[in-house]
């Protein structure tokens, strides 16, 4: 029972479909972020749930490590066979199978990216909200619960999935959930396995909520002295009721990343970007009164439009952060790591954050969907200077225990993957041993993703 | 190991304060149903959690079986210790222990009902948004992931509750969740226990989210011919993205027991009663918005108002539904059962229920949350009556049947309690084994509610 016998099984199953050239295998254990090359022993494209329930079977027969494997985009190296073993890239597992527009939902398979979805629901009036920056597959976006923009008006992936299809670790099929909107039946297998990075099943198919295009939209800009005056800004049109789509905070270093990398010229102060959904003239009335509350704290330059082209410059911009952080450090990996706090912490936890790096000597930039009080850092990484490698890894461990001492997440979005396992038990306490024994009752071979969110029990190899 | 050896350990532990009297577990084992009186062998009010922990604790050493008690209004017996054993009654752990306003959150106790929460928060400008008819307890509706009429706009108990305390089969204390909004981090046990009916921990604190008060609300009733009118109105209102708050379908038989019980004088025939909250002029415009789609539906008597008073009352006889529907009944005790179905199925569902309501000679009420595709049925049962007893079994085995043929769930927001066990594996298939995988990894003994949701497998006297 070793990953050489599973891979004879699965190449009697498979025929030349098993590939294990060293180029597919290389370019599987690729990253967007600073872990090196970590390639799998073979990688499959399956081709429909059935075949994945068989190579499942198969592989917990040999008890051989199994990664799903959707765009690559994660940031906490989920999509990375550590242990080695098979790699199943749902490439060819990509196709809107439903689109149910009187229910506002779709039915879709985990390979399809988000960016897909929305070009297939471009005629319908209807889009799906979830938006991390990265292209990233609905899957891999489930696996790791991920958020972005606009969760704080639509919600994260947790709020967004109504039902799943799963290959379980013995290879059997479930269905969680219905295509009712809610339902109290049962135990919620479906949140159990958004965010569970692949540790306790292989998503095989999603159902997910869409919302309508709204009428109208806006989006604003406006700057502050202090990121203190930005918080508050946002703190106080949150407790105002005024239903913000988006709202992204930008440190003076972001900002400097954007000018570098994006040619604007905003001067280097803190930022918030944000947006609102809905009627021509509540768009109106509620980019009026945002600006109202930011000139109450002092809001310079602010403006606010509803052409489409200026809405869709700012928001691509904001969308490449991750590369814009990346250019303030030429020639270096990258790290992009986050931690989400309750708003009313989360000026002193980017302000406690900035001066960390600081005093560290590292050039992070602080990007954050602010009213979630998410926030991201972004460092540049020389993995060959171990120097700089150990101010990085202070600087991202005093991060997590400044999110965990101010009653916060050592991840909103990016997951726990290889990178916050060391953070499970000052986060979760007692409850990590229940996490572990739902994990050794579900995947007793602990051949799902194994050496993700829990330490790497049985190295196969 | 039994139930009688749990007792005089716990009698040990807490003196006079393990009460045994006929009067305290008849009271215990009284429910709103139709169930009979099913008392615990012993009652305890724990102060705090870790006594709490202390008492399960020993009723897991005795293999004593061990029920959570809020106020008492489950509709599926949630709350009826099915195997005897200890009912720990949360009415003295009922404080509201803090409230975040910068994070609009609330820390509370499982006991306190969500009546007492709104009535603490009155003049914080905030509100806790769910709402099932009856004055539930918050650690109740969280174990049976309720929901009500404001679903639709502020989601369920499951989108409501940020993080947990509980306390688990073998005493030890967990907790879930944190203070931020959102989390990638570990699996989510905090949704695991949501809806886990006190099979899987017993819940000791919860943080919930809170809503700021609309700076207005405007509510509307309509009358229709049909029940596809009314639906297809209510559809074409979500597909147009206005933001309704309650949106809540009568058919003529609810209508005919409000006339009944609240002395209204409604047409006998199918109505919407729903709410809009926003700015004063936001939920104007929705209103008269919802309006003109009601009207391509052949609405009548299409009227709103932004009068307190007005909207009071029409929500205070809403909220009684459950003895409204039970006049219809008089003399005779009542089943209040819920599905839920896609909303694009709503129509035929309701219209199917009707009919087979009728055919089998009974007098059910239909009213629901119709913007989740949720209703329920209410029928008066005489459980003397074996005849009746077969009739309202049929009525209800064919409507859950009927859900799912729909593509829907059992229930939407009553739980699966001991009425619906037997549709367990009909909805989740597969995922049931999975489910008791993960009872059987956490609760060993089946201390925690045991014979709810799944059958009962060890009767322990």
């Amino acid at each position: 029972m070793t990953i050489q016998s599973a891979l004879k099984a699965l190449e009697r199953l498979l025929g030349d479909r098993l590939l294990t050239s060293d180029a597919v295998c290389a370019q599987h254990g690729e990253n967007e972020t600073y872990y090196p090359n970590t390639p799998p022993d073979a990688v499959i494209f399956p081709e429909n749930t059935e075949e994945v329930s068989q190579i499942v079977k198969l592989c917990n027969l040999h008890a051989c490590p199994i990664v799903a494997y959707g765009a690559g985009t994660s940031l906490e190296a989920q999509h990375l066979p550590v242990q080695g073993g098979v790699t199943l890239d749902f490439a060819n597992m990509n196709k809107v199978l439903e689109v149910r527009d009187e229910d506002l939902t779709a039915v879709v398979q985990p390979g399809l990216t988000r960016e897909e979805l929305n070009t297939y629901l471009r005629d319908t009036g209807l889009f799906f909200s979830v938006d991390p920056g990265a292209n990233a597959s609905m899957g891999g976006m489930a696996a790791t619960r991920a958020s972005g923009t606009t969760a704080v008006r639509y919600g994260t992936m947790s709020d967004n999935v109504l039902a799943l299809e799963a290959v379980m670790a013995d290879g059997t099929i479930v269905r969680t959930g219905t295509g009712a909107r809610k339902s109290a039946s049962g135990y919620d297998l479906t949140h159990l396995l958004i965010g569970s990075e692949g540790t306790l099943g292989i998503i095989t198919e999603l159902t997910v909520k869409l919302h309508g295009q709204p009428e109208a939209i806006s989006a604003a800009t406006c700057r502050f002295d202090s990121i203190e005056d930005a918080v508050n800004t946002v703190i106080l049109t949150i407790q105002s009721g005024i239903p913000m789509a988006r709202i992204e905070l930008l440190d003076d270093v972001m900002v400097r990343g954007f000018n570098t990398y994006s040619k604007s010229d905003f001067p280097e102060k803190p930022h918030l970007f944000v947006e609102f959904h809905g009627s021509t003239a509540a768009v109106a009335e509620q980019a009026e009164s945002f600006g109202d509350i930011a000139a109450e704290f002092s809001a310079e330059a602010f403006s606010w439009t509803t052409k489409t082209e200026e809405r869709t410059a700012l928001w691509a911009m904001r969308h490449k952060a991750h590369y814009a952080s990346w250019s303030l450090n030429p020639g270096k990996k990258f790290l992009a790591t986050d931690v989400c706090v309750p708003i009313s912490k989360l000026a002193e936890a980017v302000v406690e954050a900035k001066e960390d790096s600081l005093r560290l000597g590292l050039t992070s930039t602080i990007v954050g969907h602010v009213g979630d009080g998410n926030f991201h850092c972004g460092v540049g990484i020389d993995p060959e200077d171990a120097d700089e490698l150990a101010r990085v890894e202070e600087f991202t461990d005093n991060l997590c225990k400044l999110a965990l001492r101010l009653g916060g997440t050592v991840t909103g979005e990016h997951g726990i993957g290889v990178g916050k396992i060391k953070f499970m038990e000052a986060e979760h306490g007692s409850a990590v041993g229940f996490m572990q024994a739902i994990k050794a009752a579900l995947d007793p071979n602990s051949i799902l993703n194994p050496g993700k969110i829990f330490p790497a029990t049985n190295a196969q190899r």
